[in-house]
């Protein structure tokens, strides 16, 4: 059925995201060839482009269809190669201490400068809008995403982490940038403020759907889908809501057996196969699973506002495909 | 004379000081106390608010005293904390390779998105001006600074930087910084394009005068002056105008000493008292002298088109600090 779904989509986004990989060429634009090699190592590897979509679409369900859309989108996906680049830096610090073995290609500097650069050309982008409105949602993004990537990094390896404190987290990873896409698209239309204010909440439970369908990937995908071992978040200290949930839910000896593992990153693969039976028989996939149904559902429902259309079928559409996505 | 300069300037000012510190630290607005530790650190630590004031002064030469002048200025006073603390991260990589002994405080990736939170700030504050040229010069304040940088890094040790070469690094590095704070103190006062030009041309040579001042002061500054050892750049590898000029007018045994003390950083003060020697007898220092005088006077003189006023007399005595500075 996953496959199904993706192929419903992609049918239906192709013709835009030729466009978008257009503007996202066209407008990268730098004087430095270090830049565009930096740049485009991350912007033109493979990306989903999920966020300038649902901004061309929430454009478009509210009627809004001169074209100007397509540029107007590629604001979000330079966005997120901003703070990609940035969270680099934070994930090479961490390698650095021992933590993460993910390969390392340019130096810190180069790769904090070209997310500047990047989000420099999305507010570019944003100024020739002349909606002022769409340069605060671009701030308190960015805003919510420094600060949410420092609280992180504060609490990494906190085996005590709450559920709540969980979703604060995945809330201004992920979900403050998708939501911020989807109420752009409103504001460009000029559409109602309810209407604006349905698709915000659409694209804020589509992000919560989106990360925690990610963190249950991150146990349950197998390395061929994931393109890296399962198990990273684990590794890094990183507690996500399948562990979380597991771990308020065992008994003593479970929960010191899951905090062992912790504590330990080195642990193989059996080892990591007997976790994720643990995770299943304790309950906490099958609640990550239902929680981000549950956010799919409340994304969908967002819409009911809005007359059917094209654009509509294909927000549900994405909102389906978000949990059950293999990659 | 500097001095004398310094009071006048200060007597002018101290009001608009008092209600920018005032805006600074009420706009702040962290939610972490870590991201306030680190940004309070660079932001309260005796800044000059050097662009604040000339924002505030460019509004007011055009007749804008509407008092938000005052708000809208510490736009780039954030902006300007926001690229020193990404810098930090550079020379904190260059310490890493033992070439600079700056003390660093806190970890690469926190130092990085607090300068994202500032950075954010920052735009919510220019959201608030709805004028969409402000946020152009924003976007193109950070997208020259951040090729400025990572061409400068790449350019580092470069023994055969030219003039041209020097010049291309200190506007992106500096000037259009203040240039951006200029321009914008024109478009929120809504004045002619022309007034705008000439208030933007003042800013330009304004940095540039202000970079030479601190290039020329890195070699001439005592170590009381500049609260670190002069020679900084050049043990960093950084050419600078007075050692450009000098290189290109000496023969071949000056100049193979000099690249000898490029080659080897832990030169003692005796031979860098021989550098800068050398410095003013191949004219080095004269000629940087001249041009910084050159680029003030120049600023002044982009002024020539507003009426007198108290504003227009203080843009007239920073021109003049700009060059007779001690620190």
């Amino acid at each position: 059925m996953s496959s199904d779904i993706k192929g419903k989509i992609f049918k239906q986004v192709s013709p835009d995201l030729e466009q978008v990989e257009k503007a996202l060429e066209e407008n990268l634009d730098p004087n430095l060839g270090l830049v565009r090699t930096i740049a485009s190592h991350l912007l033109f590897s493979g990306g989903k482009r999920l966020r300038p979509l649902l901004m061309i679409h929430s454009a478009r369900i509210c009627g809004y269809n001169t074209g100007l859309e397509i540029l107007f989108s590629i604001i979000f996906e330079y966005l997120h190669a901003a703070t990609l680049l940035h969270d680099d830096v934070v994930d090479k610090a961490d390698m650095r201490r021992g933590k993460q073995a993910a390969h390392t290609r340019w130096a810190a500097p180069q790769v904090v400068l070209t997310g500047d650069f990047l989000l420099a050309r999305a507010l570019a982008i944003a100024a020739k809008i002349e909606e002022p409105r769409v340069i605060s949602v671009i701030a308190d993004i960015t805003q919510a995403m420094s600060q949410g990537e420092i609280d992180q990094l504060e609490k990494k390896g906190q085996r005590d982490l709450s559920e709540a404190q969980y979703l604060g987290i995945i809330e201004r990873k992920t979900a403050v940038l998708i939501q911020g896409a989807c109420r752009s698209g409103g504001i460009i239309s000029k559409t109602s403020r309810q209407k604006e204010d349905a698709l915000a909440a659409y694209g804020y439970h589509l992000g919560m759907a989106f990360q925690m369908a990610d963190d249950l990937l991150d146990y349950m995908g197998t390395a061929l889908e994931l393109g890296k071992n399962p198990g990273a978040d684990m590794r890094e200290g990183k507690l996500t809501l399948p562990l979380i949930h597991s771990l308020a839910h065992a008994g003593v000896k479970d929960r010191q057996w899951m905090y062992d593992m912790l504590e330990d990153s080195s642990f193989d693969q059996n080892r990591f196969e007997d976790l994720k039976a643990k995770l299943i028989a304790l309950g906490g996939i099958s609640y990550t699973q239902a929680m981000a149904k549950d956010h799919a559902d409340k994304a969908k429902a967002s819409l009911q506002i809005f007359e059917d259309s094209d654009s509509k079928a294909l927000l549900h559409l994405i909102a389906d495909y978000s949990i059950q996505r293999k990659v």
